[in-house]
């Protein structure tokens, strides 16, 4: 769908081919808001024609905004005009990009950008893709630590730093070289805000303004890692440093956004047993997702294969009280819905870091408590339902089998609470045991904890069957 | 658990009562540190204690970062001390904070802190409390249009704003009134940020360089609103406007990550069928959380009874065919599965505007195929599994009822596969047609969409066996 706002008025500057209108209208909005315009009815090609009136630095940074199948597409197609363009991305984007193309396209592309363009995107693109060194840039600002603040402000105006970067600006030490004689990272020595350079007396050293109680990320450390520091503390941007502590480049606000909105995505399909899909819903490829769809529903159905045995165990009763299984997926049922409930909370705590695995008594406590306190609800609704509600069919054949009308209530009010403890008791404590042995506790989805509980809570069922009917 | 680096260091000081060290402590370490080591096992005295002899500023900046509840709790203890406090927190925090006390303690600490922040507090506490109007600070730092760059760092100067607001400067209309004569908001003209006028020429107008472009949020727009706009542009702060585009405050980007953690924290709990819980898992009060899994496990078990009556229905083919029960678990936990992906994608998916309403005709056809490509695998399985594993006692059951075993094969086979195909058209499409009747999508949660198709599974399943057995 097109822009409702400046679609029509684009397309006829494009019909026109008024190429000082295009650049009027690529400079002056937002680059977010032009690429809304330039939505999926524009080719490549025409998307090249309404950007490339304007200047290099305005096409780069609507480019960056286009989302990233789009920039494929558009490079694929007009690899000469790309050069300049690329040179002029802000680095971590860059980055992104150029993991994703395929390599001959990028051979080709670096040979069209300069020497230090090519060597920042070789340094970026080494990373490994999630880890705090694919995140970061490296279009950072610089002090060393003997300058005043009028120095300092003369200084960051010839490195005139992207918008996203200039508000801490980083103090380093002076440079040294590796054994091999390669210039190493110069080492970290302190941050220093740009309110704190201009609000300070002009002759004031930067060494003594700058804050040297740094949090530091290390390029190899988890994404998980960022999204915690940056909840943690209010910041704009944290430097990553290597094993010397030498800056090697920062993660910005703006791209920890995208990965805290990226994991509650993946939290979610996890938690319904999708394994993670990236991207768009209906442009993701079919077949990827057939496959993270079918993978966990085959696990699980093979898993849920062990209810035909566990049912087939208590065949010689099931003959003789047919008409008490009506009420079996009603049970089951309780025990996945709490034990999903139970699952879902324990998960999202222990990825929050609300909860430690040595809570486990506290969470066992707590869970017990809570699920006897939800089964009493529970079976005071079974109870009224079995006594009220049963359908005649079944009371004809309860009075044919010689059996007592309360057993049947008791059998429904206790098969119900007995899953609804089972299934929270599962769904709390399998996550822990699971992060306990080393693995991802969001592998315990909602569907396995109801799978599990299905098989358990058909054994309690036949118990109660065998206890009050034989 | 106390902080492990600074946690016995700290215990050793309030022993002493070493006030120095502790204010040195304090005013050394980023208050989010300072905060983690003041854990669960000090009291709100004890905390006083450590943090009463650093700068009030400092104090308030560790209050701030202090967990709503110990917020709460040390101000019910120490009334007289918190007014200044109160005076120096920042503006948003602080609204939130006085949201949530008790009216009585409000009015109490609103005597205590001085006019210029009263009316602040009064302005920010009106506000919904799921509006951007919550979110918003009123700390912002503003110029006139009329002034050259280095006038405006000297204005700036005298502003010295809070870190956080600094960065974007908002250029503000001269003032007006409202028709009863009290002053109106000034209207807001334009942005700059603070790099773009440390880079000019000094002698620069603000009203040559400021971007009027503008991207503002209304003061009663949801949260939703604001976590897209931020995911769409790159911004450190967001104006918030009235109707009249008069500048209210500004909400930052430190903000919003709280606000899309605690989105994605909701989102899972309700794709889990539990009413959103706010806060720490074990923190949270035990009947409000009872209350909240409860209702949801209520509504679910009284809708699953329809079971109980289909399955009643089909009571006199049970009382002839109870071993073909065993499978019937089986089949219907396909149908929860398969639903519960398809919900929860549709469901995310509509959550970050990736898929729009008109779309639903993609969508069905879509989940159409998929689902076909699911049930193909899992059709296969299920025929490998009843042929080569079929426990001996159905066989037998089998053979004595006189039916064949490839119906056998039959029944489990397609039962499996349409209970996969209805319970992923039923998952993808339900959410969409809860958003066009105007609900939320997530309240079709995975155990409203098993439930559901556990009852269409028994009609399924029942069907299938009529057609072939008798």
């Amino acid at each position: 769908m097109s822009h409702p706002l400046f679609g029509p008025e684009l397309k006829l500057l494009l019909e026109e081919n008024n190429a000082e209108a295009m650049s009027a209208f690529c400079e002056s909005l937002h680059p977010a808001t032009v690429v809304e315009a330039l939505d999926d009815e524009y080719t490549p090609e025409q998307i090249w024609e309404v950007i490339s009136p304007s200047s290099i630095s305005t096409q780069a940074a609507i480019f960056e905004y286009l989302p990233l199948a789009r920039q494929i597409e558009m490079i694929e197609n007009a690899r000469p005009q790309v050069g300049q363009l690329i040179g002029k991305m802000s680095h971590d984007d860059r980055a992104d990009l150029l993991r994703r193309l395929p390599p001959r396209v990028v051979e080709a592309l670096i040979r069209l950008v300069d020497e230090a363009d090519r060597k920042d995107i070789a340094t970026l693109v080494q990373y490994g893709e999630n880890t705090v060194g694919s995140l970061m840039t490296t279009d950072y600002a610089w002090l060393p630590a003997t300058v005043s603040t009028a120095e300092a402000i003369e200084l960051l105006r010839q490195q005139a730093p992207d918008r996203e970067t200039i508000y801490y600006v980083y103090v380093l030490d002076e440079p040294t070289r590796r054994v091999d004689n390669s210039p190493a990272p110069r080492r970290l020595l302190g941050v220093i805000s740009l309110r704190d350079i201009i609000l300070a007396p002009r002759q004031a050293m930067v060494r003594d303004l700058m804050d040297t109680e740094l949090v530091a990320l290390h390029f190899n450390d988890g994404l998980e890692k960022v999204t915690q520091i940056f909840q943690r503390y209010d910041f704009i941007a944290v430097p990553v440093v290597d094993e010397k502590y030498g800056l090697v480049g920062i993660v910005t606000h703006d791209d920890v956004l995208d990965v805290v909105t990226e994991e509650a995505t993946e939290s979610l399909q996890r938690q319904a047993a999708v394994g993670p899909i990236e991207g768009n819903y209906l442009e993701a490829k079919f077949w990827t997702v057939w496959y993270n769809r079918f993978k966990w529903l085959a696990v699980l159905f093979i898993f849920q294969m062990v209810t035909i045995n566990v049912m087939a165990h208590y065949e010689g009763e099931m003959k003789s009280i047919a008409f008490l299984l009506v009420f079996i997926p009603l049970c089951l049922s309780v025990g996945g819905n709490s034990g999903s409930q139970a699952a879902t909370l324990v998960t999202r705590a222990l990825a929050l870091q609300q909860i430690q695995l040595h809570d486990w008594v506290k969470v066992f406590r707590r869970e017990l408590l809570m699920a006897l306190a939800l089964a009493a609800g529970l079976g005071l609704l079974a109870i009224l339902r079995t006594w009220f509600l049963t359908p005649l069919s079944v009371e004809t054949d309860l009075i044919i089998a010689g059996a007592r009308f309360t057993h049947l209530v008791w059998l429904v009010t206790f098969s119900v609470m007995g899953t609804c403890v089972t299934g929270a008791l599962v769904g709390a404590l399998l996550p822990m045991l699971i992060k306990w042995i080393g693995g991802d506790p969001a592998l315990m989805s909602s569907p396995f904890i109801a799978t599990l509980s299905d098989v358990l809570g058909i054994v309690i069922y036949f118990n109660i069957v065998a206890m009050l009917f034989f």
